[in-house]
């Protein structure tokens, strides 16, 4: 019998708009909605960030944790924390930004992303109470979607 | 103590897209998503209509009775059924549409949006299982929102 | 050596938002931007008529002349000239619209859309001071290129 | 009697996507379009840079000079030469870009956002051939206006 597997640990470095970082595992019984992006990712900026801000607003009050997951495996030397933080203020994100943590070996891909084999940003990531990875896509996810899938895991017991 | 009370009955004269007339009682069981619209109001077609292809593209196949409802409340001489379907049919409209049944004493305002009160188009209506009106809304509403809703609605015994 | 034809008269039985119809030869002297569509047809309503209430906004003050042409080649019991002002009204269209007549041996085609040799809806023709049908493009025009275009016919003697 | 005036040198210190600066004043002759934006500033990222690339794509072969100015004047530590290329990549933008020159005194406003007394960004330049700055505007440039003020320039002898 198939059943989803635990979401992997999230493995960070710094975490934006939090006071403490978020820890996967303290989530369990809470629905984890997140987004791997990048800010120079023209597809993030354009869908999924805006996508995330509304879910954050529509779905936080409820329960829901909803994080971004800044997954840089290129452009490093542009994408760094310092330019995060102005992106984040500039375009408004309140939600909690964590930056994943840079490979070990030096390599492009950061650790998370590894651990979660992503193809590439924008990636989402549904997580439910008992912290089982139910969904992950690559790419564009519509709204209508998106917003029946969160309920979904939200009318979960 | 408050519950929300019965949709009121449909009355409609004619039906396009569906081999027999949508008989809300005939679904209970089933969770009814409406759109109350007109061919010729703008915010229909640039909103409304879209956003219940894709409802019904999305829902439909999970059992979710998808459905719009003709009121025209004005220029009628111009929204006929004749150019309704002419309407449906460009703007490749599959799912089931109602022609709601005129006033009976000549008003502009036709038999089911007047039994329900409606302010104009377009209105969503969501129905649950039970045959409870649970939401009846005026004007635009964001498809995560939308989504939810429908996916609580069907999440209920 | 070749150039521009002059664009064939237009053929029209009723005209709206205009006291008196628009004579193509009475407007030597002055470019005319028109768009011919028919008022079910999707990319009518969501990009030409748009497009060209704002050409009307920014070129009618400078002289420059602009009509829209209903020309209905398909559906015609609901395209009726009862239906275009509805529609015209609910639009929001001020500048003056010409129905194309109909054809006179019954068939589909309207007169002016066969004169013209149209392909479809929505199709726009720009027409320089001199009467020559300078440019009848069918399907979406970007506005960057339709300023330009209006423009150098506009600064032509 | 009031004319526009001579636009002021452009002072950069780094260009992109060019094997020599453009200097203003080498350009006589050419119509010049010009779009002082921020990678991080949102409006420019929607609207203001997929403008330019357009506008690059129609005017550039017909002889326009089409260039970007990096005028950051916030952010200073996240918006670098070295994010700009990245951004520059990522986004597709092949025309010119040139990075405003940092205040000699150290404040936050570069030497020609300072020049031109621009608001914010992005700020559009339109310059004629002989030189002048015809227009200068803070915020959204609808294209249609645009395209028909870069033809006007275009059209002078």
């Amino acid at each position: 019998m198939d059943r989803p597997g635990l979401a992997p640990p999230w493995r960070t470095s710094v975490w934006l708009n939090t006071p403490a970082p978020i820890d996967l595992e303290a989530q369990r019984g809470h629905v984890v909605v997140a987004c791997a992006f990048q800010m120079l990712c023209p597809g993030c900026v354009s869908h999924a960030i805006p996508q995330m801000k509304a879910v954050f607003d529509l779905f936080a009050p409820h329960g829901v944790v909803v994080a971004g997951l800044h997954t840089v495996f290129e452009h490093h030397e542009a994408m760094t924390v310092t330019a995060l933080r102005a992106f984040a203020q500039e375009y408004g994100i309140r939600f909690p930004v964590g930056v994943d943590k840079p490979a070990a070996d030096g390599g492009p891909i950061p650790q998370t992303m590894a651990a979660y084999r992503m193809q590439g940003t924008p990636t989402l990531l549904l997580i439910d109470r008992a912290g089982a990875l139910r969904e992950q896509i690559f790419g564009h996810t519509p709204d209508l979607w998106l917003g029946a899938q969160i309920r979904r895991l939200v009318d979960e017991p």
